[in-house]
């Protein structure tokens, strides 16, 4: 088994951790060596379900707080192993993210004593289709062991505390029309035209940006998909529009719905999907102390991330990590040296 | 083979035909009967292509006429043989248009001289795709054998003279947009919105209802597919709206396209099926004698039919046969006998 030396320098674990492939799916490697590396501390409590292994400690603190992190990439891209170039390191899972892993395990093997107990998540399949995903495996199995007061993930933020993110829902709206042979349409009502009037309500909506706990969110209403239509002769008999509502985290999912049922009324509109959105947490006071100590503007996440998953626990979470989060999944995909060692010593700073 | 009796009742005869089945791509046992019985009488000249029978006179009159009809049915629903029912008779083909065929094979046997020449056509392959259409076979393979002055093709009509058709249009508009990921839809550019513009244009446009040569037409102009989205977290970069427009037969293919260019200003366009209208004639001395003769006010067809396969040889064209079309395909499809002895009595004092 690969052996993770959690001590030494946080780049070089870096590049260990790139150079064992772990492609979703086939992560079993690498949880094996970060379970055995971890369970060399007998200041942790170590748990594994699947490819997912969490660590703990239990000094009987006020506060807890999470640290987490998926040990999955994308598929490679013939970039490994790791180059190291100046001050960056290249290659497949360096910024998306086994360099905000290295930190985390760092923290873990070092802060015997931290001033919050900690609970340090490392876990699977997070870069494939939502019900696969290793987090929210471990929400459903073990909830138990993912409760805290605040939560970060090691996702990239450009050095930045990414707070909370959107919710999202998707309905299907099914616009109605009367079926006509095309030579004779008057005496048939065309549903694509009838449609029409929810393309209406979209080209006028005006989406919310609001501000929540200090961070500007901007929502969006849009159609994803439409289709209508049987045959080139025939007036069509119904039309279906999709529509994804991205919504700011100061509203759940029901409010969110009762919004779309106003802004659409008068169609027959079904929630077909839903995910609620996450508060930051930024009113919490670890959560404040961590990013008065980071000391840049925090930013809302406007994209729906696994820290939602960690809101319906309860549990505020944020993102935070080293690297600029455009890169990843790039086949170019790199981490600068510095901003590891950065995110290393601010958590340590907040945290010891 | 089965004998047909040109000379005997047409009634009868009627009988005869629907009781020989002819399903499309099944027609010829009954074709084979109709140019054997046609072949009997001196005064016609028999032509055969394929399960199509053409069969004229040749008195060198300075005006010739087209009778044409079909032979086939669609599929046999248990409503054979024929039944006769008080004043109607039931069953499959009875309407849809053996008492037409009835009519115009009765004419050719007993009309050995009438005051115009005459071509009588009776084909196969209607009832099925238009590429298989036999009469569309007879305009590539011998156009020569469909030449005339008028042409009227015996299609049930309900007791009048339906003039031309209208012409069929189908275009494909294309409406860009830039895709984004949805949660960050301002990034992007809707094409699905942006497709409203092409539906404000359906729900804004006013059909002409021109008069052309005493009869009115309706036009039309529908939606009658729309497609766009891929992925429902995507803003969509393409969607594509079909249209079909329905036109007199005032305009031609060109005219047409022209006008929808125009109507669609600013959109992508390409039309991807055209088929012209026809005019239906009555300006001319022969179709205007028949019109009186039959007494009633001319009807606009507003369908595409095969008339306007005679159009494209520049023959004008009319329906006028026994029988309710709309009865037409139905399981319970019948033919009222005096309306098929109207139709002989009407054909035969016209072309006596």
């Amino acid at each position: 088994m690969a052996h993770l030396d959690l001590t030494g320098d946080v780049v070089a674990l870096t590049r260990t951790l790139c150079d064992i492939p772990s492609v979703s799916g086939d992560e079993k490697q690498l949880a094996d060596a970060v379970e055995s590396a971890l369970r060399e501390f007998a200041h942790l409590e170590v748990l594994r379900d699947g490819d997912a292994v969490v660590a703990r400690t239990g000094l009987g603190r006020a506060t807890r707080v999470v640290l987490a992190g998926h040990l999955d990439t994308v598929p490679i891209a013939n970039n490994l192993p790791v180059v190291e170039d100046g001050d960056l390191l290249r290659g497949r899972g360096t910024v998306d993210m086994k360099a905000g892993v290295a930190v985390m395990l760092q923290l873990a093997a070092l802060l015997t004593t931290p001033r919050y107990d900690i609970t340090y998540v490392f876990y699977d399949h997070e870069e494939v289709a939502a019900k696969l995903n290793g987090l929210g495996r471990l929400v459903r199995n073990h909830p138990a062991w993912l409760t805290g007061d605040f939560a970060i993930l090691g996702e990239p933020s450009d050095g930045t505390v990414e707070g909370g993110c959107q919710g999202t829902m998707r309905v299907k709206i099914t616009v109605p029309g009367v079926a006509a042979h095309a030579a004779r349409s008057w005496r048939g009502s065309n549903a694509i035209h009838s449609a029409g009037g929810v393309l209406d309500v979209l080209r006028a909506y005006e989406p919310r940006r609001p501000i929540v706990e200090g961070l500007q969110y901007h929502e969006g209403l849009n159609a994803v998909k439409i289709e209508g239509g049987i045959a080139g002769n025939v007036i069509p008999d119904l039309c279906t529009v999709f529509v994804n509502y991205r919504f700011a985290p100061d509203r759940d999912v029901a409010t969110a719905e009762a919004h779309l049922r106003e802004v659409f009324t008068g169609f027959a509109l079904e929630v077909t999907d839903a995910a609620p959105g996450a508060r930051p947490g930024l009113d919490q006071p670890a959560a404040k102390e961590f990013v008065e100590l980071v000391g840049r503007t925090p930013q809302a996440k406007l994209g729906w991330t696994d820290v939602a998953r960690f809101a319906t626990l309860g549990v505020p979470a944020v993102n935070y990590g080293p690297g600029d989060p455009l890169l990843a999944h790039t086949d170019g995909e790199f981490v600068p040296v510095p901003e590891i060692r950065t995110a290393l010593g601010n958590l340590t700073r907040w945290l010891i």
